[in-house]
């Protein structure tokens, strides 16, 4: 009965993503190897949720689950990557070729590409002739290229079509796509002209003309281009689909949205991790020795920037020795500009992430940045000198906080904006780098200015 | 002949963004105030691309471009917030209601939703009746909902209807909407029961039956729902466009994926800024004053939690006087902590926004982030205790830094993952607050433990 309940609770669950009720079921279910019950609480699951369902449990969770649960190719596609190669290995080749050959040849070109040899040869293998050469050229573009990330089933006609032939050759096929939406028109050489969207093909009578209803704004993508220059055009032009071409100018394929805004998703988690020193790290259910992996070398960078720090400081030990109140308060002079220089470099790297920061106003993005520390770099001025000097009962302590207060943070704004500018220049990604450059400079700088001031105004 | 190069080089421009050289030459001849030149120039930008340009150049040029060239309604709609008030300031009547009058209403509400009352009474006043009518509908429903986000513009009809008469239908309105992806089909209460891709129209006889051939997943959104959560169903469910019911379940409007696209990308940025205590800066044309009236307060926080640690190291005065080495090392142990707490926070944070962190998981994830923390507290615990030692020349120095890294990165790796979750939980946005608090913990805790230890070890 109490079990009944929990199933019935299970259904009333959340609109979007797994309740608790519901993966707590599953998960007695699956102990108890209880394939009914299993099966009749993950159906009205969509495979996006039982991916994350699957990311969400323990190894051995996931296996009791996949033992009486069969994951169909959608799932498949839509697991995190930190998963997928254990999650492979649990499957018998017989499930695991029938939910590859489910899939359209984007999808699977996005699972095997990090695979190993033998995975990626095993899917390979279950595939149909024709689609094994459809996968096998997409993996011959560059990774996080548009020719990786395209689908190669096209819908494309002659230019002189009228909405009447191309309804009648829609309907006369059996192969199309899943999605799509436009009929991309080509010339005799199969180079795209024009996208008609299918909205205008059946608003309009059967004799007219397709360019006479074509886009107004009509854009191709290379197949080599990056990818996050694909998400950034269609973000930018609100694309919907485009038609992709090979070096000749040929159409070989076709992005639509939903693929881009994945991409587009990722960049930005990307950025967002890279900023925090968190490398590439892509999931909850990475395990402990993979995370440390990641996470240290950015912690080993960010120590050989504290005992660059650590060597300013020691070159004032008799100052502080001395006068100890400057030991107190000159944690607050580096961190006040780290803050600020992290503030500048944030918004800095995101405008070039989203081209809004370009040669064309990088000056003046510079001079607002050095005029808001200015500003800012006052202000706190005021308030610590006054908290220095009431705090220690020293009016000229207050003064050198002051003074190097504005120092730094005016130097925070320069920082936070040059550096990134400087490493997009050098084909550094800005993310990965600014912030411990920043932070070094606002370290050094806010020790040296203080701890110097100090001694010789001070001493 | 140099002007003539100059234009010509405009031609050959970057593929996506602006070219310096175009943004160079439109200035040249917008303060020459030669129009033809500017229009010229201006004809082939995307309306994307000019609202770019605007952003990108100071207020004075933005007039004189204003002056020769008449921006349009896609354009308006594409400029950011910071600078809309401004440039609607500069437009004239005619332009302006010329310009709404183009629009769908969602972006009408886009566009009028953050302007003051006297401009947004202008442009309602220039909208036709019954557009005014929607957009003041849209602007009850409450700000970020879907209501707001939505075009009540939908392609709707019968449950019993047949491609045939779907078609003939199609064929006979003369408003259908720009872009459109799907019939939804509806019950005699206009309540949707189904959505039929216009590919799957195309592709099948006269005679089939539309809900023969209806999507098999089907999701309607209800108007007072958040926009965020609107974006996540998008992403996570691959959806190209959604129905939007209201409380009574009628289909009142349809949000598109290309809406959703730009929440999406919004909603991470808010968290990059966020995160980077940037409150929600919205872009580089903003002034020097606005700006630093949005940075100043977190920098005030900063300062405040500084102070805070700043009271810890005053507890240990005698100490440091004695041993002035600690002086020099001890931002070492608080700026690792700082380090490893910010990755552990703005994984969670992310992870919480992108509904992966949830109640099934979170004890597993805060016990990787701890083990974590462990690991690299003892990897960098042996460095920096040799570190120490060599430096000055004394073991013990080494031994206490040593565990007071360990003891700070454990806690890290505790604060970074909990902080945000109770703050989740109470409702506050953790990818406002969180860092803050983590800092503070990591800066108390580490100074203190350093410090403490020394104290009792060292003396």
């Amino acid at each position: 009965m109490a079990e009944e309940t929990t199933t019935e609770d299970a259904r009333e669950d959340d609109r979007y993503g797994l309740g608790r009720e519901r993966v707590l079921a599953i998960l007695e279910a699956a102990e108890a190897q209880d394939a009914a019950t299993v099966n009749e609480l993950m159906e009205p699951l969509h495979p996006a949720d039982i991916a994350d369902l699957l990311e969400q449990v323990d190894s051995s969770e996931r296996a009791a689950i996949l033992k009486v649960h069969e994951i169909d190719g959608e799932t498949l596609s839509e697991l995190d990557e930190s998963i997928r190669e254990e999650v492979f290995d649990l499957l018998s080749p017989g499930v695991l070729s029938d939910a590859v050959r489910e899939l359209e040849s984007d999808d699977v070109v996005d699972i095997i590409e990090d695979l190993e040899d033998d995975q990626q040869k095993a899917i390979l293998d279950a595939l149909e002739d024709n689609d094994r050469l459809a996968v096998q050229q997409a993996l011959s573009y560059p990774e996080y290229s548009a020719g990786r990330l395209m689908q190669r089933e096209v819908v494309a006609g002659p230019e002189h079509w009228t909405v009447g032939e191309a309804i009648d050759w829609l309907r006369s096929r059996e192969d199309l796509p899943d999605d799509f939406y436009h009929v991309t028109l080509v010339d005799p050489r199969y180079h795209p002209v024009g996208n008609v969207t299918l909205g205008k093909i059946l608003g309009h009578r059967r004799d007219v003309k397709l360019k006479d209803i074509a886009e107004d704004s009509f854009r191709t993508i290379e197949a080599t281009e990056k990818e996050a220059d694909v998400a950034y055009a269609f973000n930018q032009y609100h694309l919907i689909s485009a038609p992709v071409v090979d070096e000749d100018g040929k159409l070989v394929g076709v992005i639509t949205i939903d693929d881009a805004m994945i991409v587009l998703e990722e960049e930005a988690e990307e950025d967002i991790l890279r900023l925090a020193g968190v490398g590439d790290e892509s999931s909850l259910s990475d395990k402990v020795v993979a995370t440390t992996r990641r996470r240290a070398p950015w912690l080993a960078v960010n120590l050989a920037t504290a005992i660059i720090a650590s060597l300013v400081i020691s070159l004032f030990e008799d100052t502080i020795a001395q006068y100890v109140a400057l030991a107190v308060l000159m944690p607050i002079v580096a961190s006040m500009g780290g803050n600020a220089g992290t503030q500048s470099l944030t918004v800095a790297v995101r405008a070039i992430a989203t081209k809004d920061l370009t040669g064309s106003n990088v000056l003046r993005v510079i001079r607002r940045e050095v005029l808001v520390g200015t500003v800012n770099g006052v202000i706190f001025a005021v308030v610590m000198g006054l908290v220095g000097w009431v705090w220690f009962g020293a009016p000229m302590l207050g003064a050198v906080i002051a003074a190097a207060m504005i120092i730094n943070l005016v130097v925070a704004g320069l920082a936070g904006t040059v550096i990134p500018v400087v490493l997009d220049r050098l084909k550094v990604d800005p993310a990965l780098a600014s912030g411990t450059f920043v932070t070094t400079v606002t370290d050094v700088v806010g020790f040296f200015a203080f701890l110097g001031l100090a001694a010789v105004v001070l001493l």
